[in-house]
């Protein structure tokens, strides 16, 4: 069997995208796994100890060179959000999947482009949802609501979108080789409200949500209050956890893997994985980011390869 | 050195209560660090195996004999309730710590006890605020927020209270015996609410509560993203966290604990822990139960029992 292509798009050059795209590029493991394209500007990659016989490169030049601590630039952004226009055109023509390295939101704001980051730019470009999920070894979360300030989230959920998310991340979890895949729903309220005793979202949108999904057949639990429902998916329980919000899934994932997590964009026409974090302008340039969480996004992007998610 | 007088509530008849009581008074490091004196009903306690060679036992009798399965009853609410006014009463007059084992908020609820549970019950009788606090080893953390839907906590934040409960959670650290308390505060939104991208709360109340208890000399840094606060917690840099909804503690307190948890409130004229979980009707009598935690709460309570919390 021939090795798949992945496309790797190396973020913000000023930030650690370069560097820990390189060190993913040396490892072993990702040599072995995948034949790499990388998308990114040349300079940064070069500086960071890029060579073409590490990959085939697809440069993203930069009219001018950027000087100075990193930090968001007008130029980063735009020659970052470059990389990802075209790691976006090229997987929606092969298929192939897409990992991005860390860009920064606010060196796009400062270059006047129009989305937040990648994931919103991946759903304009593709007209797909896009789950926001994260895998690590058999930890798996989705979210149903991303960016949000909390006092928002109540509002955001409904019926609707905790079925639809719901049905996303089960699909997902097939595509990853899971069959029958058997999720649990985490509660917004503490004690899952103690049947509405704080909070009514219980009752009135995740048991019915939840009770509709398994009329559909789908193996749904819930809605399980939070530190229940983390402690069992640890206990492998559940195939994936759906979480209401932004931190019920990041500090469940963080205290719970004990794996670099990769983070995904499921329902996309092609895979899209990055590492589960920023660009890290603090300790860029230094030896000192971690490539772990990039090499993992590499791994799982060449693993699921063939599945489109 | 004679060993100190710890008081034990030994909740609800019909829960898990008498049997993890019991199981702790028989455990030697519980006969060694403390003379107990428990406060409950005699029949379900002699069910549990108890015995006066355990402890000094002060008797709440029942007017009925409780049959059937575990289950929520007005009974086991009117007897739970009695022995926990009973503790109150006399740690108050001896300054003893005092363990509560588990009550039912809903038989409290069915014997028309107009105090939802054991902390509304102890501000009411001491007139003191108690915060909700826990501690597992190195891992502590203190609720701004507790038993609310999370679309109510948003707008119970003030700066105010994030103070106040900071300045409790701090002195009760130093009782604890940590000289000078170094603690974190949990932002409230995602990323710290990337500096008020996704809501205001950081920068409207955190920030300037924290900048305020900085001014007054105690070390209090935030406000922190929740999984980077939780991580630098596991990793020992705060001494405890501050955290502003139920499961942002809980949640992290879970899943980051290598020993069972106790749960304290803090700031009354006595300490008070208890095990952090419920009744457990659906183990209950079935010799199912793990006292680690009631242990954990009855050990806390001796070693810390000359302090006044």
């Amino acid at each position: 069997m021939s090795k798949p292509v992945v496309l790797i798009t190396a973020g913000d050059p000023l930030g650690i995208g370069p560097e820990i795209t390189v060190q993913a590029l040396q490892h072993p493991h990702v040599r072995q796994a995948c034949v790499p394209v990388v998308i990114g500007e040349p300079r940064s990659l070069t500086k960071a100890g890029f060579n073409t016989g590490l990959a085939r490169l697809l440069p993203i030049d930069m009219p001018a060179v950027l000087t100075g601590k990193p930090r968001p630039t007008q130029l980063g952004g735009r020659v970052s959000f470059q990389a990802v226009e075209t790691g976006i055109k090229l997987a929606l023509k092969t298929g192939f999947p897409l990992v991005t390295a860390p860009i920064n939101k606010q060196s796009w704001r400062l270059a006047g482009i129009p989305f937040t980051g990648h994931t919103e730019l991946l759903r304009a470009r593709t007209g797909a949802d896009g789950l926001m999920m994260f895998c690590a070894g058999t930890i798996r979360c989705a979210l149903v609501t991303e960016h949000f300030a909390l006092a928002d989230v109540p509002q955001l959920l409904t019926i609707k979108r905790v079925k639809s998310c719901a049905v996303h991340f089960i699909k997902a979890l097939e595509k990853l080789g899971i069959a029958s895949p058997n999720i649990g729903v985490c509660a917004l309220n503490p004690h899952a409200s103690d049947d509405g005793k704080f909070g009514h979202e219980e009752n009135a949108i995740l048991t019915p949500a939840i009770r509709a999904l398994r009329r559909q057949g789908y193996a749904v639990k819930g809605p399980l209050p939070t530190d229940a429902a983390w402690i069992a998916h640890l206990h492998q329980t559940y195939d994936g956890l759906l979480c209401m919000y932004h931190d019920q899934a990041l500090l469940g994932l963080k205290l719970a893997a004990r794996e670099p997590a990769v983070h995904i964009t499921a329902g996309l026409p092609f895979l899209r994985t990055s590492p589960a974090h920023g660009t890290a302008f603090d300790i860029a340039g230094q030896h000192k980011a971690a490539p772990q969480s990039m090499i993992a996004a590499i791994l799982f992007a060449a693993k699921h390869a063939n599945q489109p998610n």
